[in-house]
């Protein structure tokens, strides 16, 4: 029907190394599954691909826990280790209690445990942490896939899984965006009956994170999915657009 | 693709007005797009469609401003009659400040302005309210819808447009849930390495709020969409379940 949205799963892309290239991988993936990349296309891809890809992990062994790491980790039966490398990744701490520690990260991003993450990753006593470059990373990834598919235009979007205040779960959101506005503008535009909509500006970047996670899972190993039909607009703004600047955050 | 997901809007539903059978407007929509329900499709529908049906509108000129409500508009130009509706559908204020009126709605839901909205309503002077029973009123709609289908298994999602601490722009999200469990649980599974998993609840009702919602836009009349081929888990917790009780909430 018109208007309607794929979501398609990339499956067969083999557990990513560090060094490894993920616009090949990805490549490749596609070809054995008979998909090629069409014009227009949003690529989404999880945090932990690039990761993996740009070796941002860090062995634990190699960590020398602070005393505020060693205290939290003493009360809350944690690896203090792992707390260290958390503090390490905020440049600000949002909440530190009840065991949770919620920061917010140099990119701006306000999540558990700055993102670093012990599971997924081959091998003992590693963790990774979020990319440092998000976007710079999908700008790369998305050149790279549209040159490879004969110059379609293409949008890339690095989603990771993120909590929320007030609400139980988590849902993916986007970190990282290359060739599209992570955001879809209504501002100034009227109802059918005149009156200025009251949504001015929808996060379209978060959206197509979010159903892309939705053929994504997390054990089975589905880290790239492509959402097809999507209208996005060219643009190179980023998902540090989305980031809030702290004036115009009411919960700081 | 095995495991693919279609999202698919269905278009042709007429403006809503009270008394309307939502169920009996999809139906003829879906008919006269050559749609038929399939058996696990999701069917989400703007909340705004809920609201017209069912009525939940408020005439302006029938609503006496507070003491509260009057001097917040006169600091921001805004209309106190409108700020009034806001706080009569609150059960707790979260921000104030600004003009910006974020507050926590009597289902637990933290948004601007309750919810309470001008745009996209016919005729003059009046304002839509967040329905009071989001949960039943998707359950009715489910019941309907999969009877007039034989019987098809079927989820409703009711999804509503929120903005959000630290990110700018807003998303759809789900505030109503019938027939499905919201939440997609990782709890106690672990990854290929055999660590547990970070994530462990996903809110899969939210993300197909978002993933219909790259089909609905905001000017077009698209209140329904259809998220077909997502196998979600049968339940009746409703999005209830979603919100995040006062003890385990950080942000309060």
């Amino acid at each position: 029907m018109s208007g309607e949205i794929r979501i398609i799963p990339v499956r067969g892309i083999p557990e990513i190394r560090p060094g490894d290239d993920l616009a090949a991988l990805t490549a490749a993936a596609l070809q054995a599954g008979g998909l090629e990349l069409a014009d227009g296309d949003v690529v989404v891809v999880a945090q932990k691909a690039f990761s993996k890809a740009g070796g941002h992990l860090v062995k634990l062994a190699e960590v020398t826990p602070s005393a505020l790491a060693s205290s939290f980790a003493e009360l809350y039966a944690k690896d203090a280790r792992q707390v260290e490398v958390v503090l390490r990744e905020a440049r600000r701490i949002v909440r530190m209690e009840r065991g949770v520690l919620i920061v917010e990260t140099r990119h701006g991003l306000v999540c558990a445990n700055a993102g670093v993450d012990a599971s997924n990753i081959e091998g003992e006593g590693a963790v990774s942490l979020l990319p440092p470059e998000p976007d710079a990373d999908c700008e790369k990834l998305r050149s790279a896939l549209s040159a490879a598919a004969g110059g379609v235009r293409l949008a890339v979007v690095m989603s990771d899984t993120f909590g929320r205040p007030w609400r139980e779960g988590q849902t993916n959101i986007a970190i990282g965006v290359a060739g599209m506005d992570p955001m879809r503008s209504y501002v100034g535009q009227v109802d059918p009956y005149g009156y200025e909509l009251r949504v001015t500006s929808l996060c379209a970047a978060d959206e197509l994170a979010a159903a892309a996670e939705l053929v994504m899972g997390k054990t089975d190993a589905v880290p790239v999915a492509i959402v097809r039909g999507y209208p996005f607009t060219n643009g190179d703004q980023g998902a540090r657009a989305i980031v809030r600047p702290p004036e115009r955050d009411l919960f700081r």
